[in-house]
């Protein structure tokens, strides 16, 4: 029996096991395939269309804030990297070397990008001499390599897939105020693209990106109530600019270092919409990033009319300017079902002869199984709002699941009782210690995911040490 | 003064230098910058724009014909890329090797990608197995690294950009199909994206593709009248399904090999546009392609109601569907112009006080200078017209630049005489034998382009050794 002559099986459920129901998913809805570079995934067809819908509602988002797009090198010279020397430290030791061109030896070695502040400091040294020139606002669609011990298809891969924003101001308020934006528009993405709801917050000393002044989060909440750093911005101050001597004449002729920014989302992001919307029956798309939007089964299609019926309703829908797929082959209607809940489409349309007797089609939400009658002739008309009420029901279902799922905590006790019975995000006071955070990893395996504010109201004292509080922070354990 | 004080400066003329016009254009016209990284460029925004609608333009047509975008691995581990050997061969003296991930030295070393054939056999390995399988229309849209000794701003860089198609077959009829379909496509998209004209065929046996059977080409012809291969598609055969095994089962039961196909573009068509319709005052850009079509510039903007008139008038513009820069700048009306038109914008649209008055604006084509009145009203209708003429013209001139250039020579003396003085392309019969080739090569540094058609008329003999002929051949000196 080929693969094509399989019938659609059932994957494990989320109950028995999370971590192999999400590999069910990414491999019988083609998302991904694993390759022969361990670590590293290929980006079948579908999973590959996700990708290009998250890479084009970002890239216009990015464009329509006054941001371009310009592609850097795969490759930094060693000498490079080490320039500026947090980044160099947080990130040599995980990346890759390439030692030989051809058969000889290079002079010098170079690494596969890991992430490309260095390489847009050396280009923003050659180009911005004067506040005319400023700011800078660049981004990159590219992958990068990260030689991580322990990979997982899109949230943990060696090579990845990632927009990388790097922008440079004259001051530090515009790009702390950059920083902060761009924080905003991540959250907007996840909310209207995603149907994702986000905490944002500013990460702690002990978990910003290496070379930051300040790293700010967005941070989603998985069906399995662990954490997912969805996208992070950071504000890295001149740090990099007094690495690579950017300097700028000012207005009032004096000679000033630039201020940057850099922020990024990746393919993980996949990974969250899996983990926050998929089902026992596979995946649930959010109709944004939905390569089919809708999936139209003709039944009986062998009776007259039908075809034809479905092949009009087909052309209509795509007029309307929605994704559509027509899958008219030979199996069961059953059996189409299953394949593509699978696979998330959102809606599916059933067109029989019944239905055509009555001048409708029936339209099946992938979320709720609800099924509704469209008249076919407003059926172009009526399935975008059948999508805008998925979406927002998704969204609503994921928000009620984070929220009920916060819990506030005060003692020491309670915390790990809490961490450890119920999944979830503690929200709780800190003392602001390295110590307090590094006790909570070990005895709990939890993280500080982000700082919820900058004060916490009157008298709290620090959930691990008792000492006075200095910041509410939510905790978690996070993929 | 600051970079952004001076004045446009003039580039080197293509008489005096055309080499050196070429690297001036891509530097002046903010193209790219070179890298910290030899060999390795750095694409502007400008450049990268140019790049995403040549992208957006191909990826339009590859979706039409039915093909469907992947992602593979950056990386190729050293035993999957010497799995066929004609393939190893022809690649592995110029690959990049990565011998080390943070500290440890890898157990096989990985090449970056120089070409992704190996990558997609071992996925088709994996994921064909019945005929119901077939075809796969794959493309990815990638950088791939080779690792050259001389390079040059977009025509040989170490890393370059580019989409490669990759696609498996039932049959052999099938698969050279695709071939020649992909062949087509290019030639289809050169001339109407790009406006640029070119020759198709097949190539020699000693310029095909390492590990193909048949390689076939689009040349075209520069304005110095050296040839630019612009695209090539490639037809495998079987060779990469035996050395996978990639095997399907067939209609009738039968295990039979795959037969594949593979073709690219690649941002060296950018040098293309550069060098067939650039002249001494900088880039000229087929509208299709051009980031910006139209440029707006206010004269005595400061004069009342010529700011508000000429915003209007790009709100329209935009609205018509067509990507617009208003330059409201406070530079000098001339500098804008030496400035625009050093960036190849197509269309400048100059209004002024008294073309207010008369409820006009003045347009003047980039590649001619022609101006023309344009009703303020009428102008959103207007443009589209001017584009569409502009890019005919251009690409007639090439056209006829091309034709006239191609010389018939029947005699050695004639071939070698004409291949020093008068630039272009020679037809001429060949006999087919590699030894010929290489007299060519050998002592006029020119190359077989293409065999025009498979076979000559009547009794020809090769212009080389004066045997009978077996092809007719484009030679010319290649980028």
């Amino acid at each position: 029996m080929g693969k094509n002559e399989k019938m659609v099986q059932a994957i494990t459920s989320r109950e028995e096991d999370f971590s192999r129901w999400y590999t069910d998913i990414c491999l019988r809805a083609e998302l991904c395939s694993y390759s022969s570079v361990k670590g590293c995934i290929i980006l079948r067809p579908y999973g590959y269309g996700i990708w290009e819908l998250i890479s084009c509602e970002l890239d216009r988002r990015f464009k329509e804030t006054g941001h371009q797009n310009v592609m850097m090198p795969l490759f930094i010279p060693e000498g490079m990297l080490q320039k500026e020397k947090d980044h160099v430290e947080g990130f040599a030791p995980e990346v890759a070397w390439v030692t030989h061109g051809g058969d000889e030896q290079l002079a010098e070695r170079l690494c596969v990008r890991p992430t490309s502040e260095t390489l847009f400091c050396d280009h923003y040294a050659d180009i911005i001499e004067s506040w005319r020139d400023l700011p800078k606002l660049y981004n990159q669609w590219v992958s990068v390599v990260r030689w991580e011990k322990t990979t997982r298809p899109f949230l943990r891969t060696r090579e990845f897939f990632w927009q990388e924003g790097h922008t440079a101001h004259a001051t530090e308020e515009e790009a702390v105020r950059e920083t902060l934006d761009m924080l905003d528009l991540y959250a907007e993405f996840y909310q209207n693209a995603l149907a994702i709801p986000v905490l944002r917050g500013l990460k702690s000393e002990s978990e910003k990106f290496a070379g930051a002044v300040n790293t700010y989060t967005v941070e989603a909440m998985m069906h399995d109530g662990k954490a997912l750093q969805a996208g992070t911005t950071h504000y890295l101050g001149d740090g990099f600019a007094r690495a690579f001597d950017i300097q700028f004449t000012d207005k009032d002729n004096t000679l000033r270092y630039i201020h940057q920014t850099s922020w990024g989302i990746s393919s993980r992001s996949i990974g969250g919409i899996i983990m926050v919307h998929g089902d026992d029956d596979g995946l649930i798309l959010p109709p944004a990033v939905a390569p089919y939007q809708v999936v139209v089964i003709p039944i009986a299609a062998h009776k007259q009319g039908v075809g034809e019926k479905a092949a009009e309703l087909v052309d209509r829908l795509k007029a309307a300017g929605l994704r559509v797929i027509l899958d008219d082959s030979d199996r069961m209607p059953g059996w189409k079902y299953a394949e593509y809940e699978m696979k998330g489409v959102p809606i599916r349309l059933e067109i029989g002869p019944r239905d055509i007797e009555k001048g409708q089609c029936i339209a099946v939400s992938r979320d709720n199984r609800e099924k509704r009658e469209l008249p076919l002739d407003q059926a172009a008309d009526l399935v975008p709002s059948l999508l805008e009420a998925l979406h927002d029901r998704i969204y609503q279902k994921a928000k009620k699941s984070m929220e009920s799922r916060i819990y506030d905590v005060e003692s020491w006790d309670r915390f790990v009782e809490t961490m450890e019975k119920t999944p979830g995000f503690i929200r709780a006071a800190w003392c602001g210690s390295e110590d307090c955070e590094a006790k909570v990893k070990e005895e709990t395996t939890a993280t500080s995911r982000c700082i919820a504010d900058a004060k916490v109201p009157g008298s709290s004292s620090c959930v691990v040490c008792g000492k006075p509080a200095l910041h509410t922070v939510f905790w978690g354990k996070a993929y």
